[in-house]
């Protein structure tokens, strides 16, 4: 798909924006401990779609959040996706010594610092997220609210507990409700977290809330579908990470239990149904409708 | 030293109501994800002392907290001291198979989830600790205050902070210096947590809460200072680990750079200063003074 030529720009201009953010938000790099500053930096400016905060920010906007009060989370929500990324490329989980091109954390860094480092990108998010507190009346408040869904969202009931599902059943064969369990809390949870958030934050009502939230989970899922079938039909030029690595390590995707067809088929009908629940909102621009198409049109 | 009987009485009773607290707040073992639930168990129900969520409980009454109110910051703050062992004992970092004669999580769980659980821990104490925030008006603006102390102590300039220095020192002598920075943050960080929070949740003056840091950070050290001399005077048999540790992994530690005599006389120092500064509070009880003398001339 080719998208219109603002829509590129506009995304570039959000990224060095978001980027902006995240380098505000890193700590300094000093003290004793300085070599952990170095290595959160290292894994937390290393590119990436940020499509989390990108979300976040947009609904945000979505339900008219003013200007500046959204960023503490946004920082957060991608310190949390990058500490998840440090802690899976270790040798005891995927062992991957290389991300987007450069080596991984651990690679550089060291074993113990890979570990310490994904920890300290965690709690920093926190750390992070509580600059919130600091807010005026209303959106202290909003940010407690906010805060438990970023613990809930990225815990056991969200991000480590797909996690865990995934590592348990690396290797056997697994059911379409097994997956849906694992694509829903791996990868959409963190995406219904950010849209959540930004809702949230933005002071919309509970029942919108809870529609985000599903809109959320339509995203995630077109999202880590497309990815499966990126893994077939792409090539690792293109990708930046090797192809068919779900037929080497036999693991059953969306794509090996419903076929290539079926699967895009349903990417498609997702993403035109979340696209459809957001144009509801009359704030909807042309922005966010253009971002989700990227997203599952692209071809890394 | 043979504390008073009543004394033991009340610290078994306080252990109880303390092991109450951490089971009501873990997390059913049901789900896809059930083992992490089991390992999180097995990891934080493992004994131990218990001191931070203690030492929270006590300094919340200090400052004249009402019941219950606390409950939730107890359970994080040992979730977070919890979370901290099972990542300290992986293979990568201090490698050890036991911990208080039980074999460590990621010999019952594997390497994998032994990362994941230590996850799993850090995050739920933050989302645990997020249930305060249903409280009512007052309480959840002090839970906000406590979560930004909770998050900073505990993260790069608390106790992760130490642990990198550690870390990064191991088998190198250090100065007296970094030595102090490492117990600072490794040990007291966690213990300044536990004491600040239970004084912010209680309504304490931000003067109180600043006394209290600096209490704190005296017995956190004395602790730390009394866990050198033991690894020199104890055996394996009353100590449960392994003595003489610090001398096989060449680690400089306040014993070897004072002797044993001057760290004695420091740890006797430095608690009798804590035990005198809390006695200005009028509500400062005896059970607080036994329980600061029991760490210290502890024998295990």
């Amino acid at each position: 798909m080719v998208a219109p030529m603002n829509f590129n720009e506009e995304y570039t201009r959000r990224i060095d924006y978001i980027e902006k953010i995240l380098r505000r938000y890193l700590p300094a790099q000093e003290g004793y401990q300085k070599v952990i500053m170095e290595a959160m930096e290292y894994s937390l400016m290393a590119g990436g779609k940020r499509i989390r905060p990108m979300l976040m920010l947009e609904t945000y906007r979505l339900f008219g959040g003013e200007p500046g009060m959204i960023a503490p989370f946004m920082a957060a929500i991608e310190m949390i996706h990058t500490y998840s990324l440090v802690h899976d490329d270790l040798p005891a989980m995927d062992n991957d010594e290389y991300r987007r091109g450069r080596k991984t954390t651990h690679i550089i860094y060291g074993e113990d610092m890979g570990i310490l480092a994904g920890d300290a990108l965690l709690n920093y998010a926190f750390e992070t997220a509580c600059r919130s507190f600091d807010l005026d009346g209303e959106y202290a408040v909003r940010a407690g609210k906010a805060m438990k869904i970023l613990a809930g969202k990225a815990g056991i009931y969200g991000m480590i507990g797909g996690q865990v599902v995934d590592v348990k059943e690396s290797g056997h064969e697994v059911s379409g409700d097994v997956l849906d369990f694992i694509y829903r809390l791996k990868t959409s949870a963190l995406i219904e977290a950010s849209m959540m958030i930004g809702a949230v934050m933005a002071g919309a009502e509970d029942e919108d809330i809870r529609t985000v939230e599903q809109i959320a989970r339509k995203i995630g899922l077109a999202f880590q579908i497309q990815d499966d079938i990126l893994d077939v039909t792409s090539t690792t030029e293109v990708l930046g990470k090797p192809v068919h690595s779900d037929e080497k390590n036999k693991k059953t995707t969306y794509v090996t239990l419903k076929g290539i067809e079926e699967s895009k088929k349903d990417v498609e009908r997702m993403t035109a149904e979340a696209i459809r629940e957001l144009n509801r909102y009359p704030a909807q621009d042309e922005f966010l409708e253009q971002l989700l198409k990227s997203l599952v049109y692209r071809e890394k």
